[in-house]
């Protein structure tokens, strides 16, 4: 990296799924974090956690505790966001957030920085998208530039971390529960979920889509900068622990082949073309899981759209590209100097 | 029942997930069963089981054995089914074969009684289709009739069973396995099930889709006399033991409300309005196990096709509606006199 002063970086939300993930990234990706700062409520205050920085003291929030910190990344409830980003970015920090309180605030960005990075410079309080959005949107971007977007349709395949550490605990537990002759109960989730599948992520919306499947089609449409796509989503949580899969259908303008979309994909950053039947090797959320990368596969003509539309199966790690990387990558973005040598 | 006249029932492949739930729904339905004979392969022949019949004896499957039995019904592989169905037909049995063996022969009948039962009348073998369709069209169907399909595109949430008892007992087994602390296996299917979900169900085709995925648009086609439907599917093996889920989008010849659809899905037979978002109540594995009707919920306009579409979500037993009891349904409408009562 050119830039080599460090900065000062909080962690709001640091004992959360995507908060841990949030401080590996940063850990792995070199950030150049001159002090690292890890905040929490006030349950986990005074906690020690191990990080790849060295072992760490969790502090519980205060806006004060943050003044002068450069970079804040906020893995917290929409109600703690809205409470406090806006005042946190008056203060004079970067603030990235990663609830959904922001994200369709039009003089807020909502970036994933493959698509709109330049919508991020000159702003101090960033969205960090949906994450069954922003695994959809690194597939559909490429495409959308080589064959233009007419209709997307989206079936989920959502794994129980994407509901925080709970979900994925929850899960696990009551697997073992089941396992030792018991019966699976559920509090995280609406119903058990081990050997279940759960048509209804986030709350219910008048017209009958879960406000999770409104993200897909609302953030969508902002990110990649097109406010009349139509895009629908059936938002599925799965018995999976880690990695959103998604069944996408799209209607282009123009004619593509799967080969040509393999090529337009295979050239995209982010994106991994994971697509050889005959060896059985397709997109999954094993495969996926703990990698940056988007892996795409089963790319095919559809048969409802014919030579103006594709079939394909995506999957993506919601705490990396879907939360913590993208955030990481919002404050690469916004490192000055550096965005001219990435 | 009119017709009071007992019939000569042979059950072949009678050891296998499928094999079982046919037993099961003959007695369910007090099907007019004068004799019942259980036929398997050699390793299971002798092999005495408990049945709502009483305890059977598994005999070795020979032709000849089956000479003068009224209705023959085959929870056997496809070879299996190529090389003996049609002579057992020819001997004079009512053969319902559940294999894909004979489905696209345009001379056989493919048969979902709520859809096409008269296309079974004077045929002695007629196919029984493949789980997800007949779980598909029973929604489907309804709704054609009503406001005529142009499109439809599914992503299934296929379970374990699918792939037999072996399937269920590979996902049970490795997830007990994981439980202990161990890694998670496979031979029943391609990868690791349990925590995964798998894109790839039956043997890969030319066009880039699996004979599963496409086994929905022929049969779909097939079942509902509607040659050129574009139908689409996605097929995905996910870690539920058993009821297949599906994610469907339709684009219709006419409007249509959820209101209207969910009227005219509430008249349908064999199928049960489950759409009470409010209190949690949709189409799940959990629910729909073991039960008879297709469970329909999740109706709401498509955001892609408008007025002129709808999403929803559909859960059916596919030993049962996908398998077993179609079967039995079948034979049911083959059962002299009886139609006329049912």
């Amino acid at each position: 990296m050119n830039d080599v002063r460090g900065r000062t970086v909080a962690v709001v939300g640091a004992t959360g799924a995507v908060g841990i993930e949030m401080v590996n990234v940063l850990h792995d990706r070199r950030f150049p974090v001159a002090e690292l700062k890890l905040f929490a409520s006030a349950r986990s205050a005074s906690k020690k956690v191990q990080t790849p920085f060295g072992e760490k003291t969790i502090e519980e929030f205060r806006p004060e505790a943050l003044k002068g910190i450069d970079f804040v990344l906020m893995a917290v409830s929409g109600d703690f966001a809205k409470a406090h980003a806006p005042a946190l970015a008056k203060q004079g920090s970067i603030v990235i957030d990663n609830s959904s309180a922001f994200r369709y605030e039009p003089e807020i960005p909502l970036v994933v920085p493959e698509i709109n990075a330049s919508a991020a410079i000159g702003h101090n309080l960033i969205a960090n998208p949906n994450c069954t959005t922003a695994i959809l949107v690194m597939p559909l971007w490429p495409l959308h530039q080589a064959f233009g977007l007419k209709r997307v349709i989206v079936s989920s395949y959502q794994a129980a971390s994407g509901a925080g550490a709970e979900g994925m605990a929850e899960l696990e537990d009551e697997t073992r529960k089941w396992a030792g002759g018991g019966k699976i109960g559920n509090k995280v989730f609406a119903h058990p979920l081990a050997f279940n599948v759960i048509p209804h992520i986030d709350v219910f919306q008048p017209n009958g889509y879960t406000k999770e499947e409104m993200k897909v089609t609302w953030e969508s449409r902002k990110i990649m900068g097109l406010p009349d796509l139509k895009a629908s989503c059936t938002a599925v949580r799965v018995p999976t622990l880690r990695a959103h899969a998604e069944a996408v259908t799209i209607e282009t303008e123009k004619p593509v082949t799967p080969e040509a979309a393999r090529e337009i994909l295979r050239a995209a950053p982010g994106v991994k073309v994971v697509d050889d039947p005959a060896s059985k090797t397709y997109p999954m959320p094993v495969s996926a899981s703990g990698k940056y990368d988007v892996e795409v596969g089963r790319i095919r003509e559809s048969l409802v759209f014919g030579p103006n539309g594709l079939d394909f199966f995506c999957c993506g790690d919601q705490l990396l590209k879907g939360a913590a990387l993208n955030a990481v990558q919002i404050a690469e973005c916004l490192l000055p100097g550096l965005r001219k040598a990435a």
